[in-house]
């Protein structure tokens, strides 16, 4: 066994492949990773000052914590090629939003703006959240947003209108959850499905700002980072319609193991099994 | 498709029918329907000029957000007809605490006592809440209410005596539980019998200062509102027998869809289902 | 029915039996339990006086919930023969961990140290924690502990090595585990299965500043405390194997109904059944 407990990584030996992913990579590095070859290659965003400090706090306590941190997440973690840093930002957002982790966002909200995700992304996500995750995790979420924003002079301009244009209605698809939603929901909460099918599925998933791709990847994020595999199936499988792929649901499962805790990855396991033996892409 | 998204809801249209139930549409104007016809009638207490700044922050980062805030969530939810303002305050009271999230709590706090639920009522919902949702939630709520309380001159007077005189006890209905407990619990874990019997079922839920109904009302939302189903049976069917209606019950789950998220909500609704069919009333 | 509502503890009669029980006890009087007999007879260490005014504010708010920490958490729970002070302190912080309750951790960590855990058990119990219960929960737990160390003059010569000598491994248990991981989990989410063998039971595991006992117990109660029952039987098992008593399974169900809410102890009922069950010792 070797010394820093994980496998051999070669994606670590790789120089990153471009801009963006450089300037994460330099993220990723002070974040804790402060040993990496190349780091000194790379110019670094101001705002990744921010995070610097987190490893101090760490060491007074957990040395070993720390540790893990430098080798194992950030080192090794953010660096798989399964999946983008920008979607690794998604995922780690939609986790901490559905967690309700207020004080693990401020560096996370930097490392995703530096991932290549944009503020309007960013917006659309805690909007979206607010119905999958509860509102007042979403306003937990606003109050960090709107600091990080202040401080990079992000403003009204790059944000999505309350009411843009909507994308087009997929009508089949949608006749197909209405029906559901009316034989399974209206009979014991009519309320319910009204605001569902009214909100959500013909206003909220069919706003622009955030790709579908996207939104399926930070709900299906949310779900098993808080424990609720129930409506895993149908947005799981959502989300590939929308082109997540095979090896992508996978890792987001690996990832979020760090984020929400072994426990909730171990539980999504056999309905992520179950998903992809039920598709044939 | 209409421009905010929500169906047409009649009962955005009728004058508030009671003095209790004007003061709580005023605060809710002021929580975010500001531009509802009939704001301008009633006169707003004090206390309601807390919440108003909510609205400045979320624009500053989701103007989408606040729109559904004020129109689906304070202009619709909260005025629909199937639970009263005081219902629904201690359904989000109840889904605050067990969601620990106590940055929400001062301003639904304020609500709660502008809707006619009263500071004795308070008390008694945090004290259960220690039982059903942890000892931490309720001391972080305490913390809240005792700051609401001050400003508000809320003094010892108000609140319930620590050992007041207990409701009867159902015999027969008590021996039925005790005897379930007794067979499932005590073989393997002998203090949580005791600790069942002795502290909630003959001491904590005869306590007079929360109706059955109510105090029924806040365990059933605290369970669904922290995705604990396995016991809402037993407490929903509970709860109806002391006095909440089928529509009442539905329209809880519509209600914590927005503080708890879709997903709670939709497990729920099953069991909510089967519990429904299997009453007569 | 007698008037504290809970049934009489002969446990509360008796002198505890070592110094640092006595510690212990001095501190949970301090908690809330002022009245009891035996509190001005042993000498109260400094750090005891930080939970002193959290009485008071319970006190503003909910006087039952006062008379019930006095009487059924302090004065009861905690004194019960079942499960050391020690081990409720290692059960306790598990909880709060997992369930991210930071306001609650500093008079915890207190109380743990004053009850026999080491500042490097608990060092071992938050980095344990971040792969079980989050990343994040882990952090905010740090920081609670930075300012407990700090404040006791606990330095980092007391905390374990970042990469300490690890304890053998057991070739065939570890066998059984990585055949069922590999087969369950690789097919789905490869990443997620490398992590499990290199880091957590190849390391993780095998460290050996907290007791492989106590790491079970921390383990099944952070499952408990925050619903995941699913991984318990397996944890519980291996907390078993490695001394835990079944009159301490039980009593750590007890003990978290409390701090995790009853719902999460009722859940765990019939998984802790069907594990004492299917066990010979």
């Amino acid at each position: 066994m070797e010394t820093n407990g994980v496998r051999p990584n070669t994606a670590l030996c790789k120089a990153p492949s471009n801009a963006s992913l450089l300037a994460a990579a330099a993220v990723l590095c002070l974040l804790g990773a402060k040993s990496l070859a190349h780091a000194q290659v790379v110019s670094v965003p101001p705002s990744a000052s921010v995070p610097a400090r987190v490893g101090d706090n760490v060491r007074t306590v957990a040395p070993a914590l720390e540790r893990y941190e430098q080798n194992a997440l950030f080192g090794n973690l953010w660096r798989r090629p399964d999946l983008s840093p920008r979607d690794r930002s998604l995922v780690t957002l939609a986790a901490l939003v559905a967690r309700n982790q207020a004080a693990e966002l401020p560096r996370y909200l930097d490392l995703a703006l530096d991932s290549d995700v944009k503020p309007g992304e960013i917006s659309e996500l805690i909007t979206h959240l607010a119905f999958y995750s509860g509102w007042g995790n979403a306003l937990q979420a606003v109050a960090a947003a709107k600091d990080v924003f202040a401080r990079r002079r992000i403003g009204a301009d790059q944000l999505p209108p309350s009411e843009p244009e909507l994308l087009p209605l997929d009508q089949a698809a949608e006749a197909t959850r209405a029906a559901r939603v009316e034989q399974d929901v209206r009979p014991v909460s009519p309320g319910l499905e009204g605001f569902t099918t009214d909100i959500l599925f013909r206003d909220l998933w069919l706003r622009p700002g955030l790709a579908p791709r996207d939104r399926s990847l930070v709900t299906v994020s949310s779900l098993i980072a808080s424990g609720q595999v129930a409506q895993v199936p149908y947005h799981l499988n959502r989300a590939m319609d929308n082109g997540l792929t095979r090896a992508q649901a996978g890792e987001v499962v690996t990832h979020l193991a760090f984020y929400a805790g072994w426990p909730n990855a171990f539980s999504a396991v056999p309905v992520l099994k179950a998903v992809l033996d039920g598709r044939r892409n």
